[in-house]
């Protein structure tokens, strides 16, 4: 099996790497694949140093599959190019979540409605994951009227300049600022843009991409989205009426 | 008026001083009254050196009103004696807001249930302040069946142990521990012990006196809190069903 890893300079992507490496991934050729800017750069992986290549290359080889994770803009382009060439993408952007004609994948709930002719697959939201492992047990015994879920979240969910921000809050430096207000010691109701009926992008992603994966869209889901200055892990306040 | 604040040189005594100086509050006598420890130590208070004095002999000065924020022990035991005094005691502490015989105000709502006999007059926990404020309007005209909330709380509740913890956790110090956990970088589900039924205190404060401002039994609550590394104020997501 040959592996493509999209966006392995970033952030998802190292872990991505990590987790490659911790559960002995099997695969027959690794390509750690980024925008142009990293082309080039070295990267250790199982005492091998692979030499990070470009998306269009990475197309040519066609690789079995290619896990996905260098945003959504470059998931729009270049998912269906991979696809064409008889990749399994495995998305981790929003790119893809709500188009009707992909699948929105959690294993340990819906791999069972993949076929071999799913070819660019999404995963959801992290907060999302984490709330459906719970909620699709207990809906499919109970069924699940309401969920009203609020979220902890942490800045790693944001990304590098997010960290880079509480840092230089930390040090009392000034810099890039990730979100409008400081992040040290507050709390931002406030995750990524947000949409015309009030509630953010982030919230709304709980409330679509839940409904999808549970494949029910009488569901009804109210969130509220929260960044607080912790790293690597969200949490949740989960209610659900039965 | 003869006024007293009872606590005067804790985390909440001092911000009651900087409001009543920032309100002009009009008193004839300003005593500042404190445990044994504290007892002469000096305090500004609009260009005047106050001098801390005790309890005992706060009793015995017979002030008109004394404002408690001594912790819930001092409450017990000191509150009743200002009150057989004659003094009216407003009390910050949890001593005696499930009391039956005591009322639990806050003065936006319900404060027209006070009379003359009322000497001991108890106010809610601060995340309970603020819930009620928007729920009393909603439940007068609407009628609330459920209320769902989750807290972001600010480690400034638990007092001046935790913001000395965190202190010491962002030099990189050893020291107390206000909390089981490192605090910074972090969020804690968990304000006050754990009663019997799985929840925290602070969690049932909220049930509780809910229920009791809002004099209705019927509604029923449901509510997280957690503590979080910022400090100064409380946010909620509260969700209700009307």
């Amino acid at each position: 099996m040959k592996v493509a890893v999209v966006g392995a300079t970033g952030m998802v992507g190292e872990v991505m790497l990590k987790v490659l490496e911790e559960r002995n991934f099997p695969f027959t050729e690794l390509m750690l694949v980024a925008s142009e800017r990293s082309v080039g750069k070295e990267i250790e992986f199982k005492n091998k140093t692979y030499k990070v290549i470009g998306l269009a290359d990475a197309v040519a080889s066609k690789p079995d599959v290619a896990l996905f994770s260098a945003g959504g803009d470059t998931s729009l382009e270049w998912a269906p190019k991979f696809a064409e060439a008889g990749t399994t993408v495995i998305d981790n952007s929003s790119a893809w979540r709500m188009d009707a004609t992909k699948k929105l994948v959690v294993p340990e709930i819906n791999a069972d409605q993949l076929t071999k002719d799913d070819k660019i697959i999404a995963n959801p939201n992290c907060s999302t994951i984490q709330l459906v492992m719970i909620l699709a047990p207990l809906h499919k015994k109970y069924g699940i009227k309401r969920i009203i879920v609020s979220t902890y979240q942490s800045i790693t969910g944001t990304g590098l300049k997010a960290v880079k921000q509480l840092e230089n809050e930390l040090a009392g430096v000034k810099g890039e600022m990730a979100y409008p207000y400081p992040i040290h010691k507050n709390a931002i109701p406030h995750c990524d843009v947000f949409e015309e009926n009030g509630y953010t992008k982030e919230e709304m992603k709980l409330v679509r991409e839940t409904q999808k994966i549970l494949d029910d869209r009488s569901i009804a889901v109210t969130a509220t989205a929260v960044r607080i200055p912790t790293e690597g892990g969200h949490s949740e306040s989960v209610n659900i009426l039965m």
